[in-house]
Formats: structure tokens, sequence, C-alpha cells
């Protein structure tokens, strides 16, 4: 039917179980006054860039740096203006946007911690808004990434953990003027890029449905150890999931039902689509979690099975060897009166005796169905 | 007692676990504009085609064909008009109706998209309503179809995804003018035909409790490996039941607590008979599940069972042929005086002390109830 | 302590995982218009019979006939009155009463889907309620019987399902005028009613207690497969009761807060009892199940020990006996030179050794723990 | 560290899945106007007596009789009123009761039910509250009472089901004016005998905490069937008792809330306690349950490794001398020309071969750690 | 990647499941009156002693003595003043305290029963909070303390179970006026001391990683019966968290809605900081609590298949040498006429014989891939 995506069953991400990348993270944020900017995700070489679009419905203009100095001038008001930052590790260029912006620093504190659940906040002049990008990758399995959004007036900014993401879509439409977005406010470009985001959860859904199936094929054919830590690695990576999709329910949720001015009423419509797509996936979450419990059961009566397999082998063996055995022993007894001993037929006797008890045996094997 | 319906386990339907039919399907809709219409259904090369019916108390006119165009003209304001779509994946003809009855982009996104969660929503002048459609096949199983209604003044549009389907019933109804439909408002034949579709799940619920008690006796007298997958075919096809089934008891509910005028108060006392339906279908579900794990609990003794019975064949031939063996060992030694080979009587001796062995222990089995 | 009640595990009622009694049934019910009458019970021979009570503080009329029209005579206003239908597989019969009595299609509807969930509806005159009578019976196990009361203004409608009930107590202090029932209103003898049912809860209650101790007894002495079939039959029928029990406390619930001058508040004090027993039902039921799950463990872990004693007895058996084969084979051996053969001593020596052997096998498993 | 109590688990009270002492009380039940006595406990030989204390912070007055006519004259209007009576089984006595106070029927009533589950309802002129009493008592395990409290103006009824209970200290302390309860009011007086209860709780959880971390140790170290049957009964038990405590929460929840003159707002806080420690009870029952099921775990893998070990014994000595008795059985053959029969040295040979075949067996089974 | 962190699993605390460090304890508090003061903890040696801070923008005191007296000369109106009490076994000391500050008995109360769950309470002047203190030491693993703090106006009194804390960073803060910690109010500090207690739950959410991660290793490469036994160490520690850490989102979401003016509006935000990550916490112990499940699961597996490895061997062995050993027996007997005996090549010609039957077994089990 559908041609099939293969993927491998990629390495658990270990900030999955740790707070942080290294545990002196986690020590520096301790009695830090709030607003302290302290990145707990992986330290990378990359730099970190600065990339920013203003448009309105009839131009458009792009640039980007190394940091918001380098592009700040275009934004301009009246336009929607979307600030975008790839790369959390410098913590000045962060700092620097957040002076920029005037935000506030227990928002730039939700930015830099990647171990951030998705929330949805309040600020005065801006909304906070995080969400987990998940993307399958062809080398590593699945990547995560902590990205936030800070929507204002008239300017969106995004900050992302790593260079690589999927708005370039967005990007393509913005620039070649595609579908109704650049006739479009902020919080509707808004909405595009978190429903860029939700919508890709379905790819990693159908890779987790293609590993789920896969496995199931094996334990049915083939089952080996290394068949359950696979499904033991597959539920490690659902969990996760799950973890980061669900509380996104509620931040969804709680960002329809807002009443700041930045949300206009049309795109609420819109939201409650994105928040339809977000049940859809957590539904889809646990239904795999109810599949893998009952490959679970399957790989363990296979393992019954083997052992039963193993067992009837030995004791059809024994069973029929074990009485053939004793009649060879009685008549190697050294007395010196067995009369069967002296009879001409007597070894051919015993042969025949000895077929018929393992005839008789077989049989009562095949009534059990042990054969 | 009942007369059996002979049903087959159908194979699990792989849209249970994709979002899509095919993964491009899903590719295609990243990034595009919301409303943008994509079928993430089976391509079939059926036709589409439209079905016009517009009646009051006195008359009915009828009229079908491949587009909205061919048939239109029959609708007529002040009577009930009811325009049925069978076929979704013809993009263009679905478009044609939706510019010919004015319906909102993201209402003709969630008809096409066949794995839609049930949900009601209300737009400005359509009330709309997707639900899934099971109809219990002879060949294949269980056959699950995507079905949408769009409820306005005078009209009801329904889209169904294949040719086939439940609501014969209902067009009998109304040619002959049998019961009180004809008398009613469009509100009513809405409620007609959501009646329908959840009166048909208990065709499927009683297929499944057939397949489950069949289950049932197969673990109880002859339980393979092939009875474990039947029950987790059967359970996965129970989990997406479940799925497809459970957000209706939501979405009837808000459907039954709207305001619109599109629906009359009177009407609602219907639909909280649909509403009681489909609680006791989700029961019914969560019943068998609980069954489906007691089954399973059966299956792993009758397993352990097995082994057991296995084991005691094994313990006894060997318990009681070991000591035997032994003594014709001890006869069997070369010592050149062993004072018991020379008595004439010896040998008897030794098969009568045999006997008193095997029967002793025998006697020790049967009180520790291994026969 | 208490004489213990005699009770087989009936066999489990088909009815709690099919809709209906008969498929056909089913299929009849498809397309109708709500309201249209069908019986989805089993079809008896037994008459329909109707008996009317009609009764104040002085004075009460009693009489029966096969249909209303024989005994409706009888009912006055400015008294209580008590219509009871026994049997509702006569379609004719409760039609006649909806006409008599004005009762909604959908009240009727509801009367005869034995398989209705408890519930309770306001209609324009009429209270409705069902709600499921089981009784103990000595031959066939639980007996569940579907029962719907209307309550209308001086009038209680109830409808049984077969002959025999559970409602003599009340007839019998009615026309002895025990108690203070003759002095009260409709609504107090509603109450008597529905209170006369679920204390009979009690008795079913009961009969689950004594055959869950007798499994646990059966368990910890002497289980079998039968055993776990048993405790399977037992954990259906918890299910089916819990499932008719559940939604009685929603329904109950409703019942005390609905506003209609049909029910008074003094009446409600004793509705609050019966919706403590109720819960108190639930409960048990759920400590039942929780018990159910316990002796589960408890098999499994006899089956386990059995296995553990069968292996054992082979273990033993064969670690002692192997070595001393051993022995007797080497001094089988037709060697030329084999120096101990020759001994005059060498047989007794051997029987020393292995007598040694043997005792030193015994004393390591004593230090086991397998003897 | 802390001195241990030694408990010995007591046997599981029947009346945890029975409803009444007896099954004649049940049917007398039936039927039965509300408000009928009935009593539903074990009946005993004990007499019933009656209590009365009568105080204000200047004097205390005290007096006993075998019922309310013997005592009542104490009772004085502007004094703190406590009438205690112990014994239930005399419907007589608390008829008697019930006719001086004026309570109402279906109060007694619940009062004579020992399986009431906790509850508190608001009367006329009396707050009513159950509560079960436990406590734990040397011989016989813990000990479960039904105690009931009638809280009116100026007067509080208690009711226990035996003679011996927990309420000497607040006698004492009465008699002897410590503390402040001698200064304050009756719902005071009723705050302390409640509190008096839930505070003997924790010396029931702390016998729990005491069995299971005995029955943990009786796994880890040497585990029978008698373990599991132990466990299974501690089981049984937190499964009653949680029964007993869960309703509690709710109803001293609904105490606190209720706006009856009777509870004066200072003692609110007091109650708030009483809550605080109800839910700690709660908690600390959940926690045992999940103790408890990772010490059915450790116990089920003890079973597991046992077997494991009984196969290892087992396989250790079969594959050791498995080949040696082959040897053996090889050189007992009687062919005319077996080479080696006539070596000198052959049969030295072959026991050199045998004892360096166990060797390389026994390596092997080292290098699997069998050994 | 990261360094990690060595740690031994410690042993469980006792305290999980007992109320009181001693029953004598608990026996103390029954019949008291609420209010009476009485330590649950452990008797310690250490003395009690008593800092006192007190700071504002300008400028900061500090004092410490054995008990309140010695110190409170430097609290001053105007500024912040925070009392802090380590070791809770002097009740002397914590009565002077409750003197001095006017502090409610209840208070108190809870201030010493080190079993509290943490609860957040309104006091006429107070507002009571008391959570639960863990740090990681290096030698006795997880360190459990009972902390409470009252926060009155101008006054946080902070009372802790034993002298070493976690504060030493709040209080190098303070001294060296290092962040905005000098500049803001009472509630602030609040905030900061329970955010540091907070935060220090990820020190012991990362060694519950580590330890999981550990065992997961464990269990893959070598499992043993003490590897289940860590497993349910580590469960019964996770039980003990997670009920210490539940009811903190309860209690910090009634601070933070709690309309008393000692605490301001914008310290609510920090609180919901608080709030975040108590979640986050609970969470993460859920998350583990799923992977010990899983690792159970592996477990129980190589348990299985260990026992599989052992029957391999055995039957290998058994299926291979049971015919081999027949056939000697068979040339062992001693009949008379044996025509294979005589034959010169009859040796070499059994060898051939069983050489093959070896070769096939073998060849039968690689096909059941058992080698």
């Amino acid at each position: 039917m559908a041609k099939k995506l293969k993927i491998k069953i990629p390495p658990i991400p270990k900030v999955s179980i740790r707070r942080a990348a290294h545990p002196d993270q986690v020590k520096q944020t301790l009695g830090q006054s709030p607003g302290t900017l302290i990145y707990t995700g992986k330290k990378t070489d990359g730099k970190v860039s600065v990339e920013v679009f203003s448009y309105n419905e009839k131009s458009i203009e792009e640039k980007a740096g190394p940091n918001i100095g380098a592009c700040k001038d275009i934004i301009q008001d009246g336009n929607v203006n979307w600030v975008n930052i790839n790369g959390l590790h410098q913590i000045k260029t962060i700092n620097e946007i957040g002076e920029e912006f005037n935000l506030h620093p227990l928002l730039l504190e939700d930015v830099l911690n990647v171990d951030q659940r998705p929330k949805y906040e309040e600020f005065d002049k801006f909304l906070f808004f995080t969400i987990k990008m998940f993307h399958q990758t062809e080398e590593h399995g699945i990547s995560y990434e902590h990205v936030s959004f800070a929507l204002g007036k008239g300017i969106i900014i995004s900050f992302q953990e790593k260079p690589e993401d999927l708005f370039n879509v967005i990007r393509d439409r913005l620039r070649n003027s595609i579908g109704k977005m650049r006739q479009k406010q902020t919080d509707y470009l808004f909405y595009r890029l978190i429903d860029t985001i939700v919508d890709h959860y379905y790819f990693v859904l159908d890779s987790f449905a293609e590993k789920i199936e896969q496995l199931e094929d094996e334990v049915m054919e083939n089952p080996s150890t290394q068949t359950l830590q696979k499904l033991q690695g597959i539920r490690k990576e659902l969990i996760y999931l799950r973890r980061s999709v669900y509380p996104l329910r509620e931040s969804i949720n709680s960002l329809m039902k807002n009443e700041s001015p930045l949300m206009r009423k049309e795109t609420e419509r819109y939201f409650s689509d994105v928040y339809d797509h977000t049940i859809h996936v957590i539904e889809s979450l646990d239904t795999y979690r109810e599949l893998l419990s009952g490959i679970m059961d399957l790989y363990m009566n296979s393992v019954s099975n083997k052992m039963n397999e193993i067992m009837k082998v030995l004791t059809i063996m024994s069973t029929i060897f074990i009485p053939l055995t004793f009649i060879a022993g009685i008549y190697g007894m050294n007395f010196e009166y067995i009369p069967e001993l002296g009879y001409h037929w007597g070894y051919a006797a015993v042969w025949i005796l000895m077929i018929l008890i393992a005839i008789i045996m077989l049989l009562l094997f095949k009534r059990k169905k042990w054969l």
C-alpha cells in the first residue's frame, strides 16, 4: 500500500530524564535571582544567527546577521515583523534581544531553559508561548528542539535551539507571496508557525507507527532480547513525546481563551484547529502505548512458547528412550539364571518389544498434540 | 439461542495508526494555508456522484448526477433539501459544492480529512458534524467510513467516502412517505441520518461480541499462538473503534447544547436518545476490553498448564525408570563376587523388586494428584 | 458463623454482551421512527397480565386482568393508583397502556428495550425511571430483569419483564395496611418500590461474597483449570452487574434534584437513603473486583508452585540416581583389567559408596530446604 | 531504632464482604418501612450500658445505668451533656433513647446498621455523623467498630458497638479538668471524640507498616506459600480499611461546610485538622498498597529464582554425568572385538577421560556463571 | 557526555511508612488537646540554634544564639526580619518562639510534626507553609527534612529539622547584597527560600535519573536478585518522594490564590514559576515510575531468558546422549545370540552410527536456532 519510510530507532535522548545536559548547569541555577539567564541545553560551537523579515501585502524585506544589531534596521512599524533567532547557547545574543525588545527576564529564562514544558504566559506587552519542535532526521532519528515565541504588537520573535528548522515553507510562501499570509497580521503568522510545528508531529507519529508495526512483525516472526530492548526504547521515546505534547493542550487552550488585543477573534478559529490536532496527536500516542503493551504480551507469550517447545523435545526424547534403556539394562544384568537370554529369538524379540513401546509412546504424544 | 452471525476477523485497517493512506499526503499538508483541500483517504477510481432530494409533506423530487450542477435545479426554498455526495476523492467536485453553498474552507478541509476525529462545529450559516460510519461487510469485515454533515437553513449536505451506504432505509421511507419524516423539518432528517449510523454501531458491537465469544471458546478448548494473534487483532480494532466513537459523546453533547435556530428544541430530545446510545456503545467497548483481558489471563494460564502437563509426564517417566535402571545397572556390574547373581531366583526377585518400586512411585504420584 | 447460602455459579447471561436476544431484533430497529415499539428481550409464551391497586388511607381496591381495559375501572382520582404490568413481549398490551395514560412514544421505547441502561427522564406529565432488578433464584442463579416506572399525578405505572417479582412484600403491606404506606402519596410508593429492588441487590452481593470466598478456599486448597474458569465467570458477571448498577447513581441523583411537583421534598430524604445504598453496592462491587484480582494472583502462584514441586521431585530423583547409575556403569565395563572387580569386598564397598553419595545428596537438598 | 510492636496478622473480618453478620438480618430489612430498627451486627450477650456526663467549667456530674431512664436525670440545660451508649444489640434500649431525644427513625436506622459507610447528615435538631473506630487489640488483631454521633443543642449522644472503647482519655480529662475541654462547648467535645478515633487510625497504620516490613523481610529471606497468603490477607484488610476511611474525607468535608448553629466557626479549624489527618491516612493506605504490589513482585521473582536454581542443579548434574555414563555404557558393550578393552591402562585412561570431561563441563558452567 | 554523579542507593527512610520515629510518640499525641507540642522526629543530641537576619536596602544585621531571647533584639520594624530555627527537638525553644511571635498552637503543632504533609494555611497574622526539603548527601543518600515557614508582617520565621541546610546561598547574597534581594520585601525572601528548596528537588531528580540509568544498564548486562531489590528500593523512595511533593502543587496553588496583604501581587508571578517547577518535578517522578516498570519488564524477561538457556543446555545434552546411551545399552545385553556382537567391525560401526546420530541431532538443533 503506502511506501514505507525506513526509520532507524534512534538512541533515547538523555535529556528525557535529566533536567540539563550537564549537572553543573543545574548547580548554577541554585539561589540565582529569578531571570538570571542560564542555558540548560547542549553547548555547541555553531554560531547564533538572527534573521528578520518585515513585510506587508505589497513588499517584503529580509536581512540576517550574527546579532540583532546587524539587522534590526529593517523592522518597521505597520509591517508584520518576524525576528527569528537560531541558537540559544550564546547568552549575550539573547540578552541583547531581550534589551532591544524589552522582554521580561522570566520570559528570557524560559526561552533558555530547554527543559521548560510547553506553556503559555501573558506578559505586559508580549504573549509568550513555548513548544517542542520534533523533526525526523535521516541519521539521528527524532531531533527534539525547544522553540519559544514572543508575540508583540506588530512583531513576533521566535527562538530556536538549532540552526536547521521547519520554517522554510513559511519563508518561501512569504517571499513569493503564496497564499494569504502576506495579507494577514502578526497573529496569523504566529498561528502558521505553530501550525507548522504541530503538523510535523504527524511525521513523527507516522515514524512511530512504522516502528511499532516493524516491531510487531519482529515479535511474531523472530523475537529476541533485542526486540524487547527496542520495545523499551520506543516506550521511553513515547513517554518523552507524550510529556512534551501533553501540556500543549492546556497551553493552546489558554492561548485561545486569552483576551489580549494581540490575538484577534478570527485567528481563534485557526488555533481551535491546532488544538484539535494536538488532541489527535495525544490520542495517537495513547493508542501507541496500548499497542506496545499488546506487543509486550505477544513477546512474553513467544518466550513462553519457546520454553514449551524446548521442554516438549526434551520430554519426548526422554520418555521414549528411558524405558528402552531400562530394558537394555535388564538384559545386561549378569544373573546366572535369566531364561530369556538363552532363547535364540530373544534379541529379536527385545527389539520388537522396544519398537512397539516407541510406537505406542509416539501415538500417545500424537494424541496429546505434542507432535 | 440466537442465530449466530458468522464473521471473519478482518485485517486491522492500517489507517488506525497512520494519519493518511500515503505519507506524501501528509507532506502536502505541511505549510499549506488552512482550508487548502487535500483528500487524505485512499484514492479510488470510482466516480463521485451527487444526489439531491427535495421534499415537503405533499411531494418529493429526486435527482442524481456526477456533480452538483447537474442536479441543483430541484433544490427549492421551503422544502427540505438533502444533498448527498458519495466519494470524496475528486477535490474539484467537493470544491464546486463548497462554492455553491458557500461553505467555509475549514469545513471543507475537515470533510476531506478522513482521519478527522468526530467533532461538532458551528459556522456562520452551517452546523458542521463529522462521524465515523461502520458497516459490517461480508467479505472485508468492518468497513470504516468518514461521513460529514453540514446542516443549513432548509438544507442538509452529507459527504460520504464510499458509494455503498446505510441510508437506503431513509430513502425508501422518504419516497414512500413512511412514518413522520416527510412532515418534519431538516433537523429531524439530520437526526435520522445520525441515528441510522449510530444504530449500525450495534451491528458492529454484535460482531465483536460474537468474535470475543468464539475466542473465549477457542482459548478454553484449543489455544494456539494464532489465538493470541487474533486476540491482539481484536484488541487493535477495539482501540480504533473506541477512538472513533469516544469523541462522539462530546460532540453530540455540544450539538445538543447549541443555541442555533437550525436545531429546534423538540429535536433535542431525539438527540438525547442518540447520546444515550453512544454512551451505551462506549460502555460496551469498555466491557469488551475487560473481557479480552480476562481471556488473555485464561490463555496465559492454559500455556502454563500445558507446560505443567509436559513437565509432569517427564517427571513421572523419569522418576519411575531412573531407580529401576539403577538396579539393572547394579546387577550389570562385573564384580567377581556379587552373591545375588548366583541365586536361582535372583532374576525373578529383581523383577518383583522393580515392580514394587514402580507401584509405590505410582501410588505416590496418585497421592500428589499428578495422575 | 453465618449459615451459608448455597449458590451455584450461573451461566453468564448472553445478554451481557449482546444488545438483543436475537440479531433480527436489532435489524428491525434500523431506520425506524423513534418510538416505534420493538421488544428486544426474549420472547416467551407466558401471558401478559395487568394488575391495578387503588388505595387511600381508609380503603383499598385491587383488580387484575389480561389487559388494561379489564381493570382500569377501579382507578380513581384522589387515590394512589398503582398499575403493574408483568411481561413486555406483547407489544399490543403495552401500546394500549401507552394510549390509555398518554405516555410518550420514546418512553414506551425505553420500556421495551431491555438493554436500556438505568436512566431518569422527565416527560410532560410523567417522570420516567428504569432500573435493573436482580433476584437470586435457586435454580438459575441470578435472574436479571428490566423494570421501568412512570410516575404521574396520582398514578404509578410499573413495567416488569417477567411474572415473578419482588413486590409481594409491598402488596401485603398495602392490603393489610401495615406501616405508613397507605397514608402516604404516590411518590412514597414509588420510593418503596425502588427501595425494594435496591435492597435485593444486597442479596446478590451476598451471593457474590459467598462465591468469592468459596473460590478463594478452592484456590488455596485445590486449584484447577475449572477454578480459573469460575473466576472468569464471576468476573464477567461482576462486569455486567457493575454496568447495570453504575448508571443508577447518576439517575437517582438527577431524580433527587428534579423540581417536578410529582416528587415532594420530604420524599427526597428517602431517596437519599437509596442513593446511599447504591453507592454502597457499587463500592462493594469494586471491592469484589479487587479481591478477585488478588485471588487471580494466588491462583497464578499456586500454578507456579505446582511446577516448582514437580521440578523439585524430578531434580531430586535425577541428581541422586544419576551418579549412582554412573558408578554402576563403571563397574559394568568389560575392561580386562579393572582391579576393583577382583576384590572380595568390592561389591559391598560400591554399595557403601553409593549409599554415602545418596545420603550426602539428601543432606544437601535438606540444606537447600527442598525436602 | 524504634521498639517494635509485635502484631499478629488477624483473621480477615468476614464483615468486610458481607452486609450483615447473618443473612436473615438482610432478609428482615426487605420491604420494611424506612426507619424500622434492625441491628445488623453480631449478637452478643453483653449488656447494653448507658453513661451520662454533664459538665460545665465549674462542675461535672457522671452517672451510668442499663438504660437511659436510669441516668437521664443529671442532664441539665446550659451544661455540656454527653450521653454514651455501649452496645447496639438491644433495639429496645436504642429505641428508648430515640424517643427520649426525639431522634429521626432514619438516624436510628443508620446507628444500628454496622455496615453503614461513614457519612454526615443534617436532621432537624441533630447533626448525625458515623465513623469506623479501629483499635489494635493484643489478641484479635484489629477490632472494627461502628460508632455514631448525634450532636444536638447542648447534648452529644454517642453510640458504640462494643463496651471497650478509646474514650477513657477523654473521660479522665473531663473528670480532672485537664486542658481546655471543660471550658468549651458541645461541638468541641464532639471534635475531641472524633479526633481521638482518627488519631487511633495511626496506631493501626503503624501496625500495618510493621506487618508490611515483616512481610518484605520474609519475602527476601524465606518466602513460602504462607507468605503469599499473608500478603493477600493484608491486602484484604487494607481494602476494608480504605473502604472505611475513604468516605470519611467527604463526610468531614461536608461537616465543615455545614451552616448549622450547632457547629461554631472556631471549631471548624479543628475539624480542618482532622480532615488533614484523614487525608494523610488515606494517602498512607494508598502507599501501602503500592508497597504491597512491590512485595508481590519480589515474591514472584523469588519463586522464579527458586525454579531457576532447581533447574540449574538438575542441568549441571545431568550434563556432567550423561556423557560419563555414556562412556561407561560404551565399554560395557559385549562386542567380541573392542580393542580398548584389552589395553592394560584402558580402565585408568577411561577414568582420566571422564575426569577431564567433568572438569571441562564445570569450567563451562563457571563461564556461564551458573556456579 | 555529562560527568556522572556517583550516588549510592541509600537505605529507604523508615519514616516513609511510620508516622513517628518512635511508637511512644504516637501514643503521647492521643487524647491531647490540639496544639499540644510533641516532636515526632528523631531525637538527636544536637543543639537547637536560632539565627536572626534583619536588613533593608542599606544595612544588614545578623545575630545567632541558642534561643530566641539571645538574638531577638536586632529585629526591627520596617526591616525585613528573618528568624531561622535549626532543630526542632527541644520543644521549649519552639515554645518560646511561639510565645514571642504569638503563633497559633495548631501552627506550632504542624511545625513539630515531621510527618505533616506539605500544606498552606492562613492564620490571623501569619501565613503558614510547610514543605519537604531534600538534599543529596554524599554518605547517606537523600536526606529528608521537614521545613516550615511562618510569614508575618515584616517577618519570616523558618523552622528546620537539622542544622545543615540549603540556605547558605541566600545568606551570602543577603550579606553581600548580591542581586535584588535586599531591595525587596519579606514575601520576596519567602519566595527565594521556597524556590531554593524546590530547585534542589532537581538535584534529587538527577540522582534518580542516574540511578535508574545505572539500573537499566545492570538489568541489561548482569541482572541479579540484588538488582530487583535495588529496583524495589528506588520504587519505595520514589513513592515517598511523590507523596512529599504531590501535595505541594495544591498548597502553592492556594498560596498564590490567597488574598492576604502579606503577599503582594507582583510576587505571585514568581510563585507561579515555583508552581511550574513543582509540576515539572511531579511529571518527572511519574515518568520515572513508568521507566521503572519498563525496567521491571526487562528484568523479568532476562530471568525468563536465563531459564530458557538453562533448559536449552539440558535438552541438547540429554537428547544427544540419551539415544547413544541406549545403543550402548543394547550391545551391553547378555543375550547368547546377538549376531552384531560377533562382527569384526561391529564396534567401529556402532561408533559411526553414534556419531551420525549426534551430527543429525546437532543439525536439527541448528535448524531450530538453539545453537
